[in-house]
C-alpha cells in the first residue's frame, strides 16, 4: 500500500498525518514496526528509487501467486502478499480492526483498490490484438451500399475507377512543378481518349450528350489527384462547355470535337486581377470594328489583365474570353469571345502576352496563367453568339432583351462547373474520411494497464471528431445527386432555383471538405503529416474550392437573395424589395407559435423523429427568412438604399443561406432513405441521417436555444443522443467508408491501405 | 419606368395586370399611347435588346440635364426626362392624379425610386479611390504598442527582426527539398553565429542563461519561414536543451557549446512509430552491460523504430534517445541517452540505420528521419544522468524515487519546447492576419453603382471574419507572455501548474493558428492561393503544431486532470480520485445561484464590463469542473475503473480544459490592460479585449444558454455588440497589425506590402 502511496512521489502533509495516526492506533503492529513504517512515511526521507523498485519486485512476484479474488482490494491484496511472504505471522493483521484501518488508509489515498492492484501487477508487455478481430462484419451489404451511392451512373463510375487504379496514375511526391504539369496533361489526355472529356457534348462531336455522366466522371476523378480533376474541368467543362453552351453550330463544328479530345487545349478567361467575384465590372474590352468585321480585344489597364486562368501558362491554345462588348461607343455588357492565344508551336499569338501565375499553395499540376491583350483582332464569328449577335454592320441583337438577364444567363454556364466542384469537394472529403477512419481502426495509443492499447476509434473524442464527418459525407452525397438530377433535367422555369441550389451546395460541400480534411489530418497525428498519406495534397488542392467557381461568401449571399425572391428574379436587388416587403408583412403570422411541450421533449423517439428534425431545420430557415426581410425593410424604410441594406444584413443573410442548404440536404437524405429498398441499408443510413441532423442542430444550438425552439434540457439530451449514435455507428464506420468505393491504388495512403 | 420594369427581363402576370389596369384609367394618355404602352407590357413580345438599350441611352442623355432633386423618385425623374425630351407637351402628365398613378406603379414594381435612378444613370467607369484616403490615422501610437507587445525582450526581438530582414533570408518558392533543407541549415547556422541558439545555456558554454530571451527569439524567428523556426527549436531547444536539462556537467562540458554553435547537430529522439503520444510505452531498450560499462541501445521491433525525428534524415550527428532502461532483467522506465548516430563524414555509425521520412505536407526544410538501433553500444556516461544514475556495477539510483514522477520530470524538459511552439503558432497567426487585414484595406470588390467599389474591410461579413481573429492574437500574446514569465521564474511547487498552462496554451494557440490562417486565406480570395502570398507555407508548416510537442487532444485531457487535482499530482489517475470525490461533494454549493436579472441584462455597459465577462468565463470553468467531477464519481461508484471513467468523460474534460485556458487568456489580457500606462493604448486594447471576450462567449453561447447563464435576448445583444465592436475597430485594424512589427521583407507577401 505504501508503494502505491509513494508511487507518484507526493504525499501531502494531511495524507501523511492521517496515515500516521491510523498506524499509531494499530495494536497489531509492534513498536519497531511502527517506527519503520513511520520512517517510510517521512516526506523528508521518502523511500529511495531502488527501495520502491524492490517493493514492486517483491509485490509482483508474490502477486503471481495471489488469488484473483484478493486482487479486488488493495487491502486484501496486501494481506495476501504478506501471507505469501511471511506465512502465518501475518495472522495478526487479518483482524477486522486491522482491515478496517487499512481500508480507511486506502480511502485517504483516494485510490480504487482493484485498479491499483492491476496497475501494480501489469508492467509486462502489453498484448497486441489483431485489428481485424476488433471489427465485426458490416451490418449491411457493402457492395449494395456502393451501388446505391453510385446511382444511375454506376457504369461510368466503375470505368473511371478502373482507369485510375491503373499504374499509369500512380502518385509521386516532391516532383517539380514542370514535370507535374506535364504528367497531369498526359493523364488528362488519357481520360479524353476514353471519351470521358466529351461525354456531355452531342454525339456529332464525339460525345454522348450525357451531362449527368460527365458530372459523375468529374466526381470520380476527384478521388485521385485534384490537379487532374481541375485540369479536366477547365478543359472539358469550362472551355469546351462554354463553346458548347455559349456558342452555336458554327463554333461547335469548328472546335467541339478538338476540345473534347484535348487536341485543342483551351482556357476559360473570365477573372481579372481587379475583378474576381464581381464579373460584371471586368474591364477587358471587345470593340467591334465594322470596317474589318472584327472584334478588337484589349486590356486597358493592369487591373484588367486576365488572371489565374487555368491552362493559360502553358498548354492553352485558345481561350473563351469574357469582355465588355462595345459597338460604336455603346456598351452592351459582358460577352464571351473565342480568342486564339498560342499558335500551333505554342508561342503566344501576336498581341497576346502570357505569364505564369507561378507556384501555388496547391493544384500545381494545373498551369494557371495571366493574359494581356494588346488590340488583338478576332473575326466577328468568334463571338459566342447563342445569346447575342452582332451583325456585320454592327447591329446588336439578342433573344434576351434584358442586359442583366443576358448576363446571368451567360454566367449560368458556370453552374455545371459549380456542381462539379461541389462533387469533387465531396470526393476529397470522402478520401480524407476513409483514410482517417481506416487508420483509427488500426492505430492504438494509450490504454488501461495490462491490456492492448485502445483503438483510436474507441475514444469518444475520436468518434465525435470523425463520425459526424462521415454522416456529412453521406448527407451531401444524396443532396448532390439531387442537384445533378435537377440540373440535367432543368427547364427554363427551374433555372434560377437550380442556380441557387448549385451555389449553396457548392459552398456547403467545399467548406465541408476543408473542415473534414483538417479534422482527419489532425486525427491521424504525425502520420497524417507525411505526404504519402495524402492529406497534404488533399488539403492544399481542395483549399481553393471555397473560392473559385464563385467565392462561397459571395455565393451564399446570392442564395439568400434567391430565397428572398423565391427564385423569381435574377438577383436584381431592386426587385427583391417588393418581396421583402411582402415577407416582412407576413412575419407576424408566419413564424408559428412554439409548443412548450415540444421544446422540452427529450426522449429518444422524439429526437430521432424525422419530423422533429426537419421541423427544426424548416423553422430555422423560415425564421431567418422572415426576420431578414424585416430587417431589410426596416432599413429601406429608414431611407437606406437596397445595396446598403443588404450589406448591413450580410451575416444574417449568410446564416439564412446555411439554414436553407442544410434543410435541403436533410430533406434529400431523408428522401433517399425513404426510397431505399434494402432495409439493412436503410437502417444504417438512418443512423447516419440522425447523426447528421442532430449534430447540425447541436452545432447551431445557440440559435435554437436563443430563439426558444429548444430548451436547455433538450440541448443536453441531443448531446447525449449524438454520443450514443456515434457509439452505434462505430463498428460499421469502416464498412461505410468502404462503400465509397475508393480503390486502394487511388487512395494510396499507406496508413489506410496496409498495416505498417 | 418601363425600362426598370423590364431590366431584369421578368414581369410577373400580376405585375403586368396591375400596371395595365392603372394605365387604362389614365385620362391623360391618348388611346394610341395606351396601345403602344400596352404593347410594351406584353410578356409575349417584350421590348427587344436594342430597344431597351435605346431607352437607356435616351434616358441617360436626358438624365444628364435632369435636376438633382428629380432624381429622388423614379416618377419625378421620368417626368423630368419627358420634359426634357418633349418640352411642354409633358404638362398633361404632371397632374397630381398622374403622379399618384405612376407612384403606385413604382410601388408595384417594388423599387426604390432614387436608387433606381442612380442605377440607370451610372454605368460610367467607377471612380477609383486611393486606399490611403480611406484610412484614418491610428488612434494610438503604433510604436508604443509595438514596444508594449515586445515587452522585456524588446532588444533581442529587434535584433532578430533586423537579421531576418536581411536579403540572405529571402524566401523562394518551388525549390526542391534538398536545396531547401540546406538553405534552412545555413540560415540556422547564421542565427547560431549571432549567439541566438545558445542563448538559454549558461555563459560558460557560450550562452547568456536567458531562457525568456530564447523563447522570444523562437517567437520572432517564427515570423519567417517556419522550417527555420522548427530546425532552430529542434537543435537548440530539444537537443541542446535536453543535454542541458537532463544531463550534468560532464555532458555540458562536452557538448553544450557545440550544440549551441551548431557544430554538433543533434536530434531529440523520443517518438517511435508505434508510440507517439504515449511515450511511456516506447519500446527501444537501453540495456546496461556491467562487463563493459556500456548501454546497449536496441530497437526490438518495427513499431519501436524512432520516427519523425528532426535532423535525423541528414544533418544530425548525435541524438538524445529515449529508451527503457534495463539492468539485469529489471526495468527502470524511460531514460534519455546520448547516442552518436553519424560520424564526422556523415555516414551512419555502426549499428545505426537511418532513413528519410520523405516528403511532408509542410516543413520540408526540416530533415525528419527514422532511426533503428541494432545493439548499439554507448559508454555509461552517455546516460543523461541529472535525474537518475547507474553506477559502474549496475546500481540504479535517483534523487526522484517515484518512477512516474521521474518520468514526468524528464518530460518536463518538453515544456520549454511547448511554449516555443505556442509562441511560434501565434507568430504564424499574426503573419496571416497582417496579410489579410492589409489586403482588406486595399482590395475592393462590388459596390453600389456609380461610386468606387467597397473595400473588403467595410463588409460586415469580412469584419466578422477577421477582427475577432485579430483580437485573439492580442489576447494570446498577453497570455503567452505570462506563461513565459511563469516558466522562467518557476519554482518546484509551480512546476505542475506551469506544465498545465503550457499544455493548454500550446493547444489553444496552435488551434487558433490553424483556424486563423484558414480564414485569412479564404478572405484573400484567389490571391491568397498564390505561394508568394505566404498562406500556402503558413498553413502547411503550422499544420503540425496541433500534433507535435504533444497532441492537442491528449494535452487537453492532461490539462483537465491537472485542474481536477489542482495541479498537485503528476497526472496519476488513481490519485485524482480523492479530489474528484471532494469536488463532487462540494458540487451542490459550488455552483452559485444565477441571478435572473443578470442573465437578462443586455445594456452595453454591462456587456462591456470586465466583471460580467470574466464572471462568465469563471462560471463556465467552475461548472464544467464540478460536473466533470460528478460524472467521474458516478462512474467510479458504479464500479468502473478510473481509466474507463476518464475515457467516458473525455469530451467533457476537453471542454473543461478549453474553458480554463480561455479564462486564463482573458484574465491576462485584462491584467495587461490594467497595467498599461498609455491610455490610448489601453483604450484600443480594451476594444480588442471586449471583442475577444464577447466573441468567445458567442461562440459558446449554446453552453451559456443551455445552462441558463444568459437568456436569448442577451445572446442577441451580445451579437449586436460584437458587430458594433467590429465596426469600431475597423479603422484601427491596419495599425494594430502594424504593431506586430513584422517587417515587409519578412512578411514578403506582395498583397500585404505593396499595391499591385
Ligand atoms: C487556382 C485557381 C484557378 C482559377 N481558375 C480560373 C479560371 O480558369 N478562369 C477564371 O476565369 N478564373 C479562375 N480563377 C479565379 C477565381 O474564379 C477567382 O479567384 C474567384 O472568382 C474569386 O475572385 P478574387 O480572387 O478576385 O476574390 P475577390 O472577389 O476579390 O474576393 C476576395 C475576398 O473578399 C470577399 N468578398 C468579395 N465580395 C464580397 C462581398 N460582396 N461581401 C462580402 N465579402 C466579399 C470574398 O469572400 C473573399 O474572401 C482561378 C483562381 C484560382 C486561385
Ligand atoms: C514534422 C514532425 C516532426 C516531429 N519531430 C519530432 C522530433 O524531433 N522528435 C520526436 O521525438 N518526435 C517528433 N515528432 C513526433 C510527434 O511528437 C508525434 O507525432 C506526436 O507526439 C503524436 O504522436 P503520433 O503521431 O504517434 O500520434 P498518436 O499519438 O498516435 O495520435 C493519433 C491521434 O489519436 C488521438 N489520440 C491519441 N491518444 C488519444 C487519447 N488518449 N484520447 C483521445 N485521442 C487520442 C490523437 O488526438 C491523434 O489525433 C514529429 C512529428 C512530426 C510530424
Amino acid at each position: 500500500m505504501l508503494y502505491v502511496a509513494w508511487s507518484d512521489g507526493v504525499l501531502t502533509p494531511s495524507e501523511i498525518d492521517t496515515i500516521r495516526n491510523k498506524l499509531q492506533k494499530q495494536d497489531w503492529l509492534t513498536d519497531s514496526e511502527k517506527t519503520i513504517l513511520a520512517g517510510w512515511l517521512s516526506p523528508a526521507s521518502p523511500p529511495s528509487a531502488k527501495q520502491l523498485q524492490n517493493w514492486l519486485k517483491i509485490i509482483r512476484e508474490s502477486g503471481k501467486q495471489a488469488s484473483e479474488s484478493s486482487k479486488q482490494s488493495l487491502v486484501n491484496f496486501g494481506i495476501e502478499i504478506a501471507r505469501i511472504g511471511a506465512g502465518d505471522q501475518v495472522k495478526r493483521c487479518t483482524t477486522p480492526e486491522a482491515c478496517e484501518a487499512l481500508e480507511e488508509i486506502e480511502e485517504v489515498l483516494g485510490v480504487v483498490g482493484s485498479e491499483a492492484v492491476r496497475n501494480i501487477l501489469s508492467d509486462e508487455k502489453r498484448p497486441t490484438e489483431e485489428p481485424s478481430l476488433a471489427f465485426p462484419e458490416a451490418s449491411f451489404d457493402v457492395s449494395a451500399m456502393m451501388k446505391l451511392l453510385d446511382g444511375e451512373h454506376a457504369g461510368i463510375r466503375h470505368k473511371v475507377r478502373r482507369l485510375l487504379s491503373d499504374p499509369t496514375f500512380r502518385y509521386e511526391y516532391g516532383i517539380d512543378t514542370a514535370t507535374y504539369r506535364e504528367r497531369v496533361l498526359a493523364w488528362c489526355t488519357k481520360l479524353a481518349r476514353q471519351g470521358l472529356g466529351a461525354l456531355s457534348y452531342p454525339e456529332a462531336y464525339g460525345g454522348k450528350a450525357d451531362l449527368g455522366g460527365f458530372i459523375a466522371v468529374a466526381e470520380t476523378v476527384a478521388f485521385h489527384d485534384l490537379s487532374l480533376m481541375i485540369k479536366f474541368g477547365v478543359q472539358f467543362g469550362l472551355f469546351g462547355g462554354s463553346v458548347y453552351q455559349l456558342g452555336t453550330e458554327i463554333h461547335h463544328k469548328k472546335y467541339l470535337r478538338d476540345a473534347g479530345s484535348l487536341e485543342l487545349a483551351g482556357c476559360f478567361a473570365m477573372t481579372e486581377l481587379g475583378h474576381g467575384s464581381n464579373v460584371n465590372d471586368i474591364e477587358t474590352i471587345a470593340l467591334y470594328d465594322r470596317e474589318t468585321e472584327e472584334f478588337i480585344l484589349h486590356t486597358p489597364s493592369e487591373s484588367a489583365r486576365k488572371d489565374y486562368i487555368g491552362n493559360a501558362a502553358l498548354h492553352g491554345r485558345m481561350a473563351t474570353v469574357f469582355a465588355q462588348l462595345e459597338i460604336e461607343g455603346d456598351s452592351y455588357g459582358v460577352h464571351a469571345f473565342l480568342v486564339p492565344i498560342r499558335d500551333s508551336d505554342n508561342s503566344p499569338m501576336p498581341g497576346v502576352q502570357l505569364e505564369d501565375c507561378g507556384e501555388k499553395m496547391g493544384l500545381n499540376g494545373v498551369d494557371n496563367g495571366r493574359i494581356w491583350f494588346d488590340h488583338v483582332r478576332i473575326p466577328r464569328e468568334n463571338l459566342l453568339n447563342r445569346f447575342a449577335e452582332v451583325s456585320s454592320d454592327g447591329i446588336y441583337s439578342s433573344p434576351i432583351a434584358s442586359a442583366s438577364q443576358r448576363f446571368f444567363t451567360m454566367l449560368g454556364t458556370l453552374v455545371g462547373g459549380r456542381i462539379s466542384i461541389a462533387a469533387a469537394a465531396l470526393s476529397a472529403a470522402k478520401s480524407a474520411i476513409t483514410i482517417a477512419i481506416r487508420y483509427a481502426t488500426r492505430r492504438r495509443q494509450f490504454g488501461p494497464p495490462g491490456v492492448a492499447e485502445t483503438l483510436l476509434l474507441d475514444y469518444p473524442s475520436h468518434q465525435r471528431r470523425l463520425l459526424p464527418l462521415l454522416a456529412n459525407a453521406y448527407a451531401i452525397d444524396f443532396a448532390l445527386k439531387y442537384l445533378a438530377r435537377r440540373y440535367v433535367e432543368r427547364r427554363e422555369e427551374d433555372q434560377r432555383e437550380v442556380e441557387v441550389l448549385a451555389a449553396g451546395l457548392k459552398s456547403h460541400s467545399s467548406w465541408n471538405a476543408t473542415h473534414t480534411i483538417q479534422e482527419c489530418r489532425e486525427s491521424c497525428g504525425g502520420k497524417g503529416y507525411l505526404a504519402e498519406n495524402r492529406f497534404g495534397a488533399l488539403k492544399a488542392d481542395s483549399e481553393i474550392f471555397t473560392t473559385f467557381e464563385g467565392d462561397n461568401i459571395v455565393l451564399m449571399q446570392l442564395v439568400a437573395k434567391g430565397l428572398l425572391t423565391k427564385f423569381r428574379h435574377q438577383f436584381d436587388e431592386m426587385k427583391v424589395l417588393g418581396l421583402v416587403k411582402y415577407l416582412a408583412e407576413r412575419a407576424a403570422t408566419a413564424i408559428s407559435e412554439l409548443n412548450p411541450v415540444v421544446t422540452r421533449m427529450t426522449d429518444e423517439a422524439h429526437l430521432l423523429d424525422a419530423d422533429f428534425q426537419s421541423g427544426a431545420f424548416k423553422y430555422r430557415e423560415n425564421h431567418l427568412l422572415i426576420t431578414a426581410a424585416k430587417r431589410l425593410k426596416k432599413r429601406i424604410d429608414e431611407g437606406k438604399g437596397t445595396y446598403e441594406a443588404f450589406i448591413e444584413c450580410q451575416n444574417h443573410l449568410i446564416n439564412l443561406a446555411h439554414a436553407y442548404i442544410e434543410r435541403v440536404v436533410l430533406e434529400q437524405f431523408l428522401r433517399g432513405i425513404e426510397q431505399c429498398p434494402d432495409p439493412a441499408l436503410a437502417d444504417v443510413l438512418k443512423l447516419l441521417c440522425n447523426l447528421f441532423a442532430l449534430s447540425r442542430i447541436e452545432k447551431d444550438k445557440g440559435w435554437f436555444l436563443e430563439n426558444g425552439y429548444i430548451e436547455g434540457a433538450k440541448a443536453k439530451a441531443i448531446r447525449r443522443q449524438i454520443d450514443k449514435l456515434c457509439l452505434e455507428l462505430r463498428s460499421d464506420a469502416v464498412h461505410l467508408v468502404d462503400a465509397f468505393g475508393i480503390s486502394d491504388e487511388t487512395l494510396a495512403a499507406p496508413i489506410a491501405t496496409k498495416m505498417y
